[in-house]
């Protein structure tokens, strides 16, 4: 019922009844209960036609928050959400490059702990903490694997490291589904959502909701893109094929050959990914300021990234593709301007069904706005309201 | 509740009412209608534990039939399915190498006769029929668009085509999500379903269910694998890339390869997919005695496919894949023996989640079983109860 309230933007108790089958008291109880601690509150009156005027109900955002936290290799963002959806703090840095997972883990806490004490929020209205993690995760045991970006991290209990610190409950997602959720969240469309959420970070991968329903898959770790082959002319992967993403368009093998072909200088001291991300920056600069070897490099990124996503989009023949993550705001104009059209050629049902692609309007924070959801996912749920809401 | 009485093997009255969720008073007068319509009969008496013996319902497969038809484009399969899933009566031919898509329709529509008059079914009792077909399909119009492998099929109103000359409601379904919904009806696993169907025929394709929903797709066109890159040292494809799967492991580049090699002679008078399934045969049968170059071609198909079902299962985390369609009959061993220690090598989440792989047990006849099942399934569906049983 407060996910009604939520998706309503208005509903009065009598149009919650219709909509959730409820019983006009049933309702009426629930309300009263839910006003009683504030969580939501009396909007106003609309009269639509016959009959009395209604009192409509909106959720109080500032009566429950969640945390998102997302580690990216090359980023760390922690936002907070209330219980409306909306960020009402946020912090982002460079994912610190250090050598023991531990030391990443404490800088994780203390920007969630900065974030808690900056936004001034009574810690007793905080619901819970979600995590998004570059896979693969163990989402049973809340632990991250062995991401192939994070250098050092091997099965990191990462979900009970934050637990104790925060003493809130907490779950771990991978970053490409929180991506989705976060998107699924935002979308008010009607009718079941059916899309590929393109997550652009220090990896690409790729979230999915289909038929109204997240893909997690069999052990959470749904979204691996990165060995679909989309340069038969590529350079080897480890995989024994050719021209796999993670060797072709992902941002290391972009940057390593910009800098082999002389367009940015090679002056990284490492490959670890805020040096990538740097590395981005600087060559998405020098296109938009006219560097036609900037610009071509850039220009084969957005044909790879259109091939594979003409292969997701062949196999589920979904009805839209968003696009979002960290590089977002760096790759998002190029990739606006030529996946369109290119990924129409490359579909198998091009003439049959049509399929929209867009940019999320999120923007970079879309994987940690999608860990907070996944918090407030639960709160909203029917069987978890009365957490938040003691009937006593 | 047909539904629950079919996949129980002998649920009571009282334990229908506790898996519907209706009242012991609606599930007795509906099961009345049902023994009354002859549609279910009682079984036997249990008594487990407490209490008096429960008289326990089956379905009674000669009550309803359904018919499901396949139209690959090699081979035309009609079955009968009684509504217990059993299937009553079968016919299989080449698909003909007519020049005009009417003709074939006029095959189909001859095929269905004959089998219906060699069951002697009476026809007051098909509740509908289904047909698989190659896509893209018009899944809302009921057409069939232009598949690559039927020649001279452009938009061919198959649906409207067969209820002419049947008078039974007909169904049109792609025929990889066919195959998938026949292993999905077919399957008694507890908890959701989460595979990935490997459809082996003319073309292939994926058929999938992913959290116990079939996925069709935003226009009944999901499945299509064709043009995920196999080989990168493989030939040009028609789609700009190379070494896809269209033009790497599909039947007929892999026959014209064998003929290129000398493995079998070059003989075929055209590319029709009847003489491609002869040549798949005796290719096969060379391998099995012993012929070197056939057992490196064939071996060099089904790593094709490992990698196939590597790029699916790593964007799905899938908990299984089942092969079957047409060609399984010949490949099935080959696969069976190479595929799942390939895939596993090739799974991002090989160490997190294992992927069972298997042959579907339904054989060749898949694609047309599941035909049929969506007519059973729909007749088993509450909503239309009532249609096979008038309550007055
Ligand atoms: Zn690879
Ligand atoms: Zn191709």
């Amino acid at each position: 019922m407060l996910d009604q309230i939520r998706r309503s933007h208005g509903h009065s108790r009598v149009e919650l009844a219709d909509t959730t089958g409820l019983s006009a008291q049933t309702v009426s109880n629930i309300v009263q209960r839910l006003l009683d601690a504030g969580i939501v509150e009396e909007a106003g009156r609309t009269s639509s036609g016959r009959g009395k005027p209604r009192t409509t109900l909106r959720l109080v955002g500032s009566s429950r928050y969640a945390i998102g936290v997302h580690l990216d290799p090359g980023l760390i963002t922690v936002v907070v959400l209330g219980i409306d959806g909306d960020v009402v703090s946020r912090h982002a840095r460079a994912t610190p490059t250090a050598q023991d997972p531990s030391d990443t883990v404490d800088v994780l806490i203390q920007d969630i702990e900065m974030v808690l004490t900056e936004s001034g929020i009574d810690r007793t209205r905080i619901v819970g903490l979600g995590i998004a993690a570059p896979g693969p995760i163990d989402v049973h045991r809340g632990i991250v694997l062995d991401p192939p970006n994070l250098a050092g991290w091997h099965r990191v209990p990462l979900r009970d490291a934050i637990a104790a610190a925060t003493g809130l409950p907490v779950v771990l997602e991978k970053d490409v589904t929180a991506a989705a959720v976060a998107e699924k969240w935002t979308d008010e469309a009607d009718g079941a959502q059916n899309f590929a959420f393109l997550y652009l970070g220090t990896g690409l991968g790729v979230g999915l909701v289909i038929g109204d329903e997240v893909v997690r898959g069999g052990s959470g770790n749904a979204g691996e893109i990165g060995h679909i082959v989309v340069d038969p002319d590529g350079l080897p992967c480890a995989c024994g094929l050719r021209g796999c993403i993670a060797v072709s368009c992902a941002p290391l093998p972009l940057i390593e050959e910009a800098e082999r072909r002389g367009v940015i200088p090679a002056e990284r001291p490492d490959d670890h990914p805020t040096g990538v991300d740097a590395a981005m920056t600087r060559l998405v600069a020098l296109a938009d300021a006219g560097d036609d070897g900037a610009d071509e490099l850039l220009r084969r990124c957005s044909e790879h990234v259109a091939r594979a996503l003409a292969v997701v989009s062949n196999l589920l023949d979904v009805d839209r593709i968003v696009m979002g993550g960290p590089l977002w705001d760096r790759v998002g104009q190029m990739f606006t301007d030529t996946i369109p059209a290119r990924l129409d050629e490359l579909r198998a049902a091009r003439g049959v069904h049509p399929v929209t692609v867009s940019g999320t309007v999120l923007g970079s924070d879309v994987g940690a706005i999608g860990a907070a959801c996944l918090i407030l996912d639960e709160a909203l749920t029917p069987r978890t309201t009365s957490l938040l809401v003691p009937s006593a």
